[in-house]
C-alpha cells in the first residue's frame, strides 16, 4: 500500500496497431533455421514472461531448456510414435492428408524448451484455486503465451508440440513427481513467416467464421 | 501454399520496450470505475484475440458477455459463497488476513465475460490433441491472455475470478453441456494501476526469486 498512485504511459495508436500485427504474425512455427539463439537472449525471453498472470500469484511455471542430445533425440522419437498413433485416429479420407502435414520442427529447432507446472508451489499459499484448481495449469499457459509474443518481437518463432506422450517426456527429462508437463516448445529463427495458419494453407480446414465465437446472456 | 513469401515488418526496440511495459502493468484488476466500456470497443477487443494460438487450429473459445442483471447478481453470490469456503481452508494465522483481501471486482465491473471451451469443436478435425487432450482448454487460456494484453493497450483492466463454483455458473448462464468454463472475467477501466501484484503489496507473500524458475537438462 506504500506505492504512490501511478499508471503506465498510455499506449498510443501506433503501439496498438503493432501489437495487432504481432498477434497476426504469431503463428505456430514448424520450419526453423539451424542458426542458434544467443544464450543470453534466450534467458532474457524466458525472464520476460515470469511476470505473467498466475492464480493467487502462484507462479507455478518451471522452464527446462533441453540441451542434452540424447534427450532431444528421445523426444523426436516420442513425437514420431505419437504422431503415427494420431494418424490412425483420423477418418479414412483424412489419413493420407494427415501424414503429409508437417506438425513439428523438433529436429531442426535450435532450442527445445519443456514447460512444467509445479503442482504445489509455495508462492501465494494456495490462494484462489480451491474451487477451480485447474487454474494452476492455466497460469503456466499464460506465461507460454507471453513468451510467444516476446520471442516474435525479437524475430524468433515458437512451435508448440502437443503430439507427445507426456509421461515419456517426464522420464526422459527426469523431472520431479510433482511437476506436470504443460508444453514442449521448439524455438528458433523461422525459415518462413506467415500471417495465416498452416492448416488453412494446407487445406486441412477452411478459414474461420468469427461470428460463431461470441454470445450474449 | 499460394501465399507469396512474406514476413512482418521487424519489430523495433521501441516496440519491444513498450511490450515489456505492457507486460509489467498487466495486473489482475479488482478495482474498477463504473464508467462503461463502449460496446463496439468490447467487440473489437474480443475479436482481437480470435487469432490466438489453438491446438490444431481448433479455436475452441466461446465468449459470453453477461448482461442480465439477475445472472450477474447470481455470480456475485456464487463468489461470496466460494470465497467464504476458501477462507476456511487457510491456516489459522492466515484466515483473518485472507478475509481482508479484495479478490474480485464483480460488483463494480461494467463488463462480465464468461469464457468457455467447446469440448468438441469442428475446426481442425481433432488434430494435435490425441495424446495431450488438455491442450484444448489451454488454447482458450491463450486467447484470454491475448485479450488481457489488448484490453490494457486500450487502457482497460481485466480481473480473472477463479473463486467460483463452475457448475453453478453454467446453470446461471444456461450453457451447452459440451462447454467447459475456463474463466470468468471482469473488465473495465481500472480505478488505479500498478506494476506489482496486489498480493505482494498487501504482504500476503514476498517478492519472487526468479532464479527458481529456470532449469537445464
Amino acid at each position: 500500500m506504500t506505492e504512490p498512485h501511478s499508471s503506465p504511459k498510455p499506449f498510443d495508436h501506433l503501439f496498438v496497431s503493432q501489437l495487432n500485427e504481432l498477434f497476426r504474425w504469431r503463428r505456430d512455427v514448424r520450419r526453423f533455421q539451424t542458426r542458434p539463439i544467443d544464450e543470453s537472449l534466450l534467458t532474457e525471453l524466458i525472464y520476460s514472461c515470469l511476470n505473467a498472470p498466475s492464480v493467487g500469484n502462484s507462479q507455478p511455471w518451471r522452464f527446462v531448456v533441453v540441451k542434452d542430445q540424447r534427450a532431444r533425440h528421445a523426444v523426436c522419437k516420442n513425437f514420431e510414435k505419437s504422431n503415427d498413433l494420431a494418424a490412425l485416429a483420423n477418418a479414412d479420407d483424412s489419413k493420407e492428408h494427415y501424414k503429409k502435414l508437417k506438425l513439428a520442427g523438433l529436429k531442426e529447432a535450435p532450442v527445445h524448451l519443456a514447460v512444467y507446472c509445479d503442482k504445489n508451489p509455495v508462492e501465494g499459499k494456495g490462494l484462489g484455486r480451491q474451487s477451480m484448481p485447474e487454474t494452476l495449469e492455466y497460469s503456466v499457459v499464460l506465461a507460454i503465451g507471453q513468451l510467444w509474443y516476446s520471442a516474435l518481437a525479437h524475430g524468433i518463432g515458437l512451435g508448440w508440440v502437443s503430439i507427445l506422450d507426456p509421461d515419456e517426456i517426464n522420464a526422459t527429462l527426469d523431472t520431479p513427481d510433482n511437476w506436470r508437463l504443460i508444453a514442449y516448445l521448439c524455438m528458433g529463427y523461422p525459415e518462413e513467416q506467415h500471417s495465416d495458419p498452416e492448416l488453412v494453407r494446407e487445406n486441412w480446414q477452411g478459414p474461420t467464421d468469427y461470428d460463431t465465437k461470441l454470445f450474449y446472456r
